[in-house]
């Protein structure tokens, strides 16, 4: 072993994205559509435009104005970020030292531990029982009140258990803690209950956004860091200056330019969902499989034989995620996708 | 204050990028000419083949393979960030524990501090006398090997100083002292005398590249971090998964495509610098100004009025860097700007 590789780094835990090739891709809760391609000329009109050799707007101003538009917050309460994986890698290094307590409540997105680990942070948990699919909100604040975290960081909905706290639960969590609030909510346009109009209220919360999921823009980087201005201005001192390329801010006016197209497509994806619950619902019980109805762009199944119905797809061409060996969250599709998956996943119950 | 701002992250440095409008920008040390219409073209047609739905390839495999060979690294050493910034970031993220000493060679890009404060890790620094615009290699070693550093970082050629070490004395640094050495390179096109082929000879050489200076793509964000394969695995174990967007991955194999050109550019653009600097030279003296040749794409002036003319030049509407209150730097131009630049300077030297 190289002698300059700590042996924290080394133990590391990582994260493998799939980048194997499949007939359909149902597991990183992508869109399903690309945008129209009367869409895609405006974005290559205006990358065109991109001055190149020059470095970004650190704000992403206008994308930000536009992004701020379509979720009805104040564009200075806004910080763009390279994705909002970057986001929270700039709040962790933000406002933690290492030691600090960050309490989270697995499973959840795993990337909340990762920057955790890069920061050397204690990770305190919620210990869920394996039947609590959502932890109820007086025993979280409890909880986080016994603990005394420095911070909280979830999903909103949850990624990957599907359920969500209301707005009104959030920000009686906000209001009930002594612990910074950072709720990530990159499924929150399939849920519509955000908490971000109300980060100015409160001296702890901070919400994160992505143009990832219902806005179909994975390809292009996006993220937002939604809190009141004090909060604000650490965040954007702590990220790199320059961290929103140009192109992505030229294309992400484009695509945010039509605020009803993109909340049309949210509700196709949502009914997309349902669909697959619906369908699944029946399917699911004959290879052991309990339905646990979710508000997000995911189908989610748990049983034991998630592992093998996991690889068999896999030899079929179909990509799913399969957590934590029993559980199996299959990303809505298109009709056909979904139509298509449900096939493979009859053929493939039969085999297992 | 809010009470979730820590004192540390209160005082931290920040870096204010200057987003003021001026008539000539030369104070980013970006490249002065945009690709021409028939690449923006090619640009704009690449873009608008991007999967937009779908995360990025998480190592911008054809981006990577194309900068590999364009310096002569094979691509499995290579991993892409956006920006060098962010993998400077990801390096003292992954190689860094809190409270490990970090060397670096000030005045230098202020960046190496601004992460290593997120890191909370310990600066230490040469102890440069006033007139030392290079530090000899000889008594870089000694002073390294006497402060035991886990880590040297310092720009190569340097920026703002504008000198640099010839491969042959990097070489000879890495394999005199017990500190990972990262070298960032972002200057190396104008140089020509890289290290970066030869990383795989050593435990602990990182080469840091960029695309943001030479090849005149700021706005896209990409640089490259070159070392041997096992740090290689650290860097993108510690990287975010889908650090590079796709439409910077799309474009960066466009302006990639033809080394060529690239190369001309950068020919052109030191051309300038030297201009600029036969100029200067004759000039600059009546302003009570030294000029300090580099090896770079700006020149370097140190004088005592430098804030007054810095200051003064902003009201003609020209840009420059003004650094330590007393060091000028100029990025080399067009040679319309260049000499735009040189009748607003000898305009405000006869004024202040």
């Amino acid at each position: 072993m190289n002698k300059y590789i700590s042996p924290r780094m080394a133990a590391m835990k990582e994260y493998v994205p799939n980048t194997d090739v499949y007939r359909i891709r149902l597991d990183a809760n992508e869109s399903p559509f690309l945008p129209d391609a009367e869409t895609r000329q405006k974005i290559a009109e205006a990358v065109a435009g991109v001055s190149f050799n020059r470095y970004p707007d650190p704000l992403a101003t206008e994308a930000v104005k536009k992004y701020g538009e379509y979720i009805g917050v104040p564009s200075d309460l806004i910080t763009p970020g390279n994705g909002s994986d970057e986001l929270i890698n700039v709040i962790i290094q933000g406002f933690f030292s290492h030691g600090d307590k960050l309490y989270i409540t697995p499973p959840d997105f795993s990337m909340y531990e990762f920057y955790a680990q890069l920061k050397e942070l204690r990770i305190v948990t919620f210990d869920r029982p394996d039947s609590m699919y959502k932890i109820p909100c007086d025993e979280l604040i409890k909880d986080i009140n016994d603990k005394k975290p420095r911070a909280v960081m979830f999903s909103n909905p949850c990624n990957p258990l599907g359920q969500a706290y209301s707005r009104e639960e959030i920000l009686r969590l906000a209001g009930s803690v002594d612990a910074l609030c950072i709720i990530d909510e990159a499924y929150m346009d399939f849920y519509g209950d955000s908490a971000a109009a109300d980060v100015s209220d409160f001296d702890n919360l901070i919400v994160l956004r992505t143009a990832s999921k219902a806005a179909g823009f994975a390809a292009a980087r996006l993220g937002f860091a939604v809190t009141n201005s004090e909060l604000t201005a650490v965040i954007r001192k702590v990220k790199s200056p320059f961290n929103v390329n140009s192109l992505t801010q030229a294309a992400a006016c484009v695509v945010l330019s039509d605020p009803e197209k993109l909340k049309s497509v949210t509700e196709t994806i949502v009914n997309e969902r349902k669909y697959l619950e619906a369908k699944l619902a029946t399917v699911c019980k004959d290879g052991g499989f309990e339905l646990i109805p979710t508000v997000s762009n995911f189908a989610l199944l748990r049983g034991k034989n998630a592992v093998k119905v996991f690889e068999a797809l896999k030899k079929e061409g179909v990509a799913i995620r399969c957590l934590k060996g029993e559980y199996l969250r299959i990303t809505a599709g298109t009709r056909a996708e979904n139509d298509d998956f449900l096939a493979s996943f009859k053929k493939v119950l039969k085999e297992v």
